[in-house]
């Protein structure tokens, strides 16, 4: 096995990439008590309770979209299934996210390829000379990678040439992958059939960009571009023609920057919206930095962005709070009875 | 009620202290479903994942005297009754704290009083008007504290005047709450019952240390000191006692480097020690800054105090993977095997 | 006064805004001795020195080419000058920030406008009456902003409809800037000057995102678009044609992700080229989360991205290191010998 | 030499200890410039020049005593120097430190024995082998800390076996370094010239501790012992007579918590003492954990203990900022003007 305290003892790919992460499943455990619980302590458990209590209150609201964002790298970590749980079990409505989180991760081992459970002691130029990337303690097969990058150029190639939102282009992989996944029940597989839409407003800041910099190479007088003003404009209209909003946030990021920035946009379109109702975060990120990342939520709310009666920062590496989070969510049952909004129905 | 998010509602020191902290009873969930899908993610998640494993390897270990360190405040914050629990269900031999812990928080809930969820935004000049202290989002009365340091001069003043360990002044703590408490089941008082030491390094930098003060003042010619050397003395003893050892370190602090540095006093007292064979910290603290309590348990292994084989850092705030981590142990039942050490004992 | 111990006293707009954030000239003082003296210390001293002499040899390295990236606000708090001196005085070839640090931030003071030293401290539903916009501690009016906003959709409604990467917009800006700015020797405007090349990989993602959803929206049918995957072309094109290359990195985000990919990126076109040899960033951020931002460049060097022999990582905010390595690197002189490498005219 | 990026290359005890760390000379430059330019910045930067301030009004205030806290590693971390030219050049009247910069780091160099850069990269079991001991990117020789503590047994087996406060051990040690150090200026030299008085409070957790069990070992009928109980009785005795005072913090711990308390233990005697006038803290220690190290002034004020009029909590690893506001301080000469306070002579 792949002993963390031990790295060197891994010498080739196939050692180090033996023990395949496996993704949470937030069905199979209740955490209800123990959110239950941490409402009545203090520090970060209160904090992880109360954004859990924001939530369902995000959920009981019929009015409210709710929008999930990702940044950073809990999809390669273990909590994949949990988002499209989410998404099955109708918990979001939106999802914005890092290019990486939805095709380096998601797309990734919809293709069939896998995270593996590494070390962050392990020595880079081993992994290096075998090809393995690594993010923090977990690895990737560098090989499966480029087949990932290879199968969005291939999918790009297959489209009409014109400009495409990050959105459009994501249905076009959900499709992609009714036919040809070899994992079921992806992020973006769950939410083509649920129409829910995924926009990565840096897509190309991601294995997709290196496909679609491959294809328009390949087809340098017929290509397709994304337009990411249109997706900007496509997102605000969602936030338009939602009467009350959450944001469930995952990190920080240009997610998080962008979807906060709905609300300014659509005044400067003339549109009359409310701030977004409630808002949650979950991150490592230091405030005192000055970076969006780490702004509190408070601080959206001198934008005007976030209303700040429904607002909670928890500040913890995601993996170890959103498990509980999601679960008491999904054994409350509160989304039994919301109705599925469908958004990506109304961009035709 | 309190509300967090508009903390100027309660100007008062009833309005304050309004909804206690309740302490979370690890018997009343079950973490080991959660625990178990961990182990099997990245980052946070599985380091939690791993410090349980390493946990209950201490306790299946029949040689292992179990440490527990406790740093920072999660006393105060929900985490009381763990500690106590530990002790009660056998899942540690040895106490090493802040002052604080053992006497500001246990000692004064055992006194009948209590600790109130409050917020970190709240504005302390108020508080200050109100004789509400702050421990980030905590608030406790300052005239209940002040009891709390005047009954630790009263204790003081009953015994003989000579040189006690922090560890004998705290049996006789015991003592004195056998009789008096008005919580029962304290940290102290089942740790007594148990015959579990409790030593506290920098006792007199607590509320111990103002009763102390008082007692010295009202009785110059005839009155108790604290003689911490022999303290370090006797910690050591039960050490050099020990086939073998591991560290439960919440925090880091004189309680974490106290306790590692029985393995070098022994060397120097011409003893042969092992390392501390199992260790596990959950800190928030960062490594960058030099400090003993935000320094690795691999850096720790260069003095020759832990062993690398069986360690774990866990980088969360402790009130949300401690009651995890707490809960699975309990639930795997491998303390009912252990035998209690009862290191109070060797000290007559 | 705006008073940061009292922030309450500051009750209108006017008071809020009151005192300009001046930026830091690295030409007034000489910080070479400092740097030196730190050089021979330990923690984060020393790795700010290291960072320096790292940042000297790329200057001294006639083949490399210089990336800046910049992520967070610390052109808003400060910094601004010591990026455009950095490109006046040649000791950087090529800029990948945030459409923030580039918009909201450079060309909204290079329209005359400032930022404010406030209070991270203040009541947000206050500034939010004001409509002064909060950045931790530092306060920039709303309206002014907007004016910001609105002059990016004049920009664009005066170009040609067609796709543009956001280098080639933001050198449509600078020529806009050499007519109308108030402020002279903005960021923008010294690179226009000087044939530096700007990417922005999250344009949209910005006060620029504004202005272009109003162009699209007042011109239906004829309007420019953002693509995205041109711009990631044109950098690495840039990647292909330097024979060496370093990064200079403030903060993490796109900009440091996307200048990495590069070389992935070069590769899958089929070119050969290195790692980026030198590399030195400059973050708050916690690598624990396994984001990007914060993964350091041991990690990026897994991904073949980024060599290992010369490289740093400085966990601090970069407000109060950046300014010691940069007029360490001024007053060295070295940029002297340096030749323009003009990278914007290999774009015609 | 010393390769931090490739650690490995160090194989032995020699090998490792090559590069001494040289401590930084306030003196040498004259960051004056830079701290003003900072003051208009915003972030850390202004942070920093605000506590510059701050130390400068404390400075200039004929009433204030000047407490220095130390806790963590910035001794061994290149500060040494600054901390003995605070004293030299009377910015500082009163210091509470951890054991461990007294005697293992401070005392230790006393002896003639150095610190060395090393990489907090390299591998520790190597270290182990070699008795190398590392804090974070330093090493010391395991052998010469061996050294220290036995000096430490001397120096009490050649006392008066009595309670001795730390204060009052220190001063012995003070002299005994007048005859017998070989590195002169130390901070226990110059202090003791000074009349500087030193506390401990937890001095056990230390070097000083591994000596001082020796010495109780070896004279089991006739020792010293150390009255921690009265040496915050000294303290607070200093603060007692105090019309003003001001706090500057490196860290937390214990040192922070135990000047601090001195406010209340004067309280809970009967004196009428004010706040800590002035306060400032360096620390990369983090808030939300509720442990007394991160907590911020603000917080202290809810406890009566410090004013919020004049307090700046600095985020910042300590030798990357300090070395700035000491020699803005130094070159400002308002010291000149100070009297020392030669407040061990209070004690007799």
């Amino acid at each position: 096995m792949n002993n963390p305290k031990n790295p060197k003892m891994g010498h080739n790919k196939k050692t180090f990439l033996e023990t395949p992460v496996e993704h949470i499943d937030i069905t199979s455990f209740d955490s209800r008590k123990i959110i239950e619980s941490m409402d009545k302590m203090s520090f970060t458990s209160r904090d992880t309770a109360k954004a859990s209590g924001i939530f369902n209150e995000m959920l009981s609201d019929k009015n409210c979209t709710i929008f999930l964002t990702l940044a950073g790298s809990t999809s390669a970590a273990g909590c994949m299934k949990i988002y499209s749980d989410m998404v099955k079990y109708n918990m979001v409505d939106v999802i914005v996210a890092t290019g990486a989180s939805i095709i380096d991760m998601d797309f990734f081992e919809a293709l069939g390829f896998k995270h593996y459970q590494g070390s962050q002691f392990q020595n880079d130029a081993l992994l290096r000379e075998n090809h393995v990337d690594r993010i923090y303690d977990t690895y990737i097969d560098e090989e499966q990678l480029q087949v990932c990058d290879k199968t969005i150029c291939d999918i790009a190639d297959s489209l009409e040439a014109k400009p495409y939102t990050s959105r459009e282009f994501i249905k076009e992989i959900g499709k992609y992958l009714k036919n040809n996944s070899k994992k079921k029940g992806s992020l973006i597989e769950t939410s083509y059939d649920n129409n829910i839409p995924i926009f990565c407003p840096a897509f190309t800041d991601s294995s997709a960009g290196f496909g679609l910099v491959m294809h328009q190479e390949k087809k340098p007088k017929r290509h397709m571009t994304i337009d990411s003003i249109r997706e900007f404009r496509e997102l605000t209209e969602i936030k338009i023609r939602s009467k009350s909003s959450g944001l469930f946030m995952i990190g920080g990021g240009v997610p998080k920057n962008f979807v906060q920035d709905t609300v300014v946009c659509a005044e400067l379109l003339g549109k009359n919206v409310d701030m977004h109702k409630y808002a949650i975060q979950i991150t490592v990120a230091d405030a005192r930095d000055g970076a969006c990342s780490s702004s509190t939520l408070k601080e959206a709310s001198s934008w005007g962005k976030v209303d700040t009666l429904k607002e909670q920062m928890v500040f913890a590496e995601a993996t170890s709070v959103l498990p509980l989070i999601a679960s008491d969510a999904y054994h409350r049952n509160i989304w039994k009875n919301r109705q599925r909004k469908s958004f990506s129905n109304i961009f035709g």
